[in-house]
């Protein structure tokens, strides 16, 4: 099937071609993985007991940290541990940091100065559910106590792991920032391409967290300088992807409904994939970042059966 | 003049009686003062530089943290290294990420659905100047990069300092987010009293942040036990008196102008140590704290000079 030519329907970006190439075995096995993320959900919820936040701000944070989400960003540092050789459940207090930051990210986005969104996860959103001001201060307590989980003396990172880990945070968190600031309020060079301008919003707003959730999973898991050269390569492609992917299924969404979407993000003067590229030139660029990640994964042997199967998941996902 | 005669006058709220105790020198060199201040904001600003962040989120936080202020936090973190018997200056990563932290409060503390507030410094808040969305992201990214001052690698910290820094950063950022929680939102144990609701709310939303600026200068400067002991101790005394201090401040301006502040405190529902503890009240314990503040500061020896200036400017301030 030649890009582009099924624009209307909702089908994996990736094409078989790319699929066929897998080398290292794909695990997706999906009870291991609900495994996985009830394990990561109930350390969110162990680290939270012991915060001993005030009653109202506690509820807030768990839900918007605890109510649904896929756990993508802590699933992702759980792989990339395993890829590196270690049990994945070391990487668990990289992964409530990234799951906290990402969620402190989605209530402060959606927050009415900003997206103005209602619903999330099928949910009201914080503010809609709590409060604008109780928003405004969970997102605030979530990010700072990102950093607090990974310094909490009683979990059993390596204490040479904890500077690292606080500097991927730190690093992650300010890109997603830049992103979202690109994003909403543009201010970004005006030499770049449009295309340049989509990288570099999304490299920042999406990817950079992802990656930083795939790079502290390593540091976990004290991985050497060639394995997290290839957790970093992978993240690096899988951030951008992700984000590909998720503007190609909007786009592909729009077609079906007259393209609404599409139009809503013009109005608001966002670029996006298919905006800039079109159809075929966003799955071309999704493939292509999805050998980039493929390649990386393999690289890491069999132990990267867990990133290989993220990928090929996040890959052909329909939402 | 006894207690609570004069509560329509704008006067110091300590009295002579606690003046008259001064034995360590005090430094309040105003010459002096303004040098640490233009320190603390070159090194702000250069900070800043170093970032390289996009061009309108810079400027947006270089608004919200250089225009204006005292810089009460750098300066109490550079006179607790010196009362630890280092040059002040040491302690200016940890001025710089304190600052940071209580700008950042400030611009989301403004933002229309907290207290919805147009003026700060004499000037358009941050949410006037650059948009309510701008004034998220930039508080968002103040706090982040109040960690990141921290680990900077090419300030000249001791690195065993860093954790410790750290901890102080997280422990008063969230203190500081729950006493604003409490403040605008409740949630408090309704088995507590009104005075220690008052108490609960400042020692947290102006106090942890305070001592929090005082125990890093102590760091920063390498205190031993004895130190680190003595500045805690004028921390936290000086914490809660800048607040009772600041509550007697507007309920005296109050006075002047028929209590029409006053009248908005209570009807927010908002605890002020003048509303619970009356005027004299509020005075005494202003004093108490005084006194716990300057004994501790007399305990450090001549070098505490610094913090005893500060103590008496904060307690004889006006506004």
């Amino acid at each position: 099937m030649p890009d582009g030519s099924n624009a209307g329907e909702a089908l994996p970006v990736a094409t078989n071609r790319l699929r066929l190439r897998v080398k290292t075995q794909s695990n997706t096995n999906p009870a291991e993985l609900k495994t996985i993320i009830t394990q990561i959900d109930a350390s969110i919820a162990s680290f939270l007991d012991g915060c001993s936040l005030t009653t109202n701000l506690d509820e807030a944070i768990r839900y918007a940290v605890l109510g649904g989400g896929k756990r993508l960003r802590p699933v992702l540092a759980w792989r990339a541990a395993e890829a590196c050789g270690r049990a994945g459940a070391c990487s668990i207090p990289a992964g409530i940091a990234v799951e906290l930051i990402h969620a402190f990210s989605l209530v402060h986005d959606d927050l009415p100065a900003m997206d103005d969104d209602d619903l999330r996860r099928g949910r009201p959103t914080l503010h809609i559910q709590s409060g604008e001001a109780m928003a405004i201060l969970a997102g605030d307590a979530m990010l700072t106590l990102a950093f607090e989980v990974i310094m909490d003396p009683s979990s059993a990172l390596e204490e040479s792991a904890r500077p690292r880990l606080l500097g991927e945070v730190c690093a992650g968190t300010r890109a997603m920032i830049v992103g979202q600031v690109h994003d909403t309020l543009g201010g970004m060079p005006e030499s770049l391409s449009e295309e340049e301008k989509l990288q570099l919003i999304h490299r920042n707003k999406t990817g950079a967290l992802i990656s930083a959730a795939c790079r502290m999973g390593a540091i976990c898991a004290d991985a050497d300088e060639n394995q997290l050269a290839s957790i970093t390569e992978f993240s690096e492609a899988i951030g951008l992807q992700f984000q590909v992917v998720d503007d190609l299924l909007d786009a592909e969404g729009d077609a079906a409904t007259v393209g609404k979407a599409t139009g809503k993000d013009i109005e608001a003067g966002k670029l996006t994939y298919p905006s800039v590229l079109g159809i075929a030139g966003s799955r071309k660029v999704a493939a292509d970042l999805h050998d980039r990640a493929m390649a990386a994964a393999q690289s890491l042997g069999p132990d990267g059966a867990g990133l290989v199967g993220l990928l090929e998941k996040l890959t052909n996902r329909q939402h």
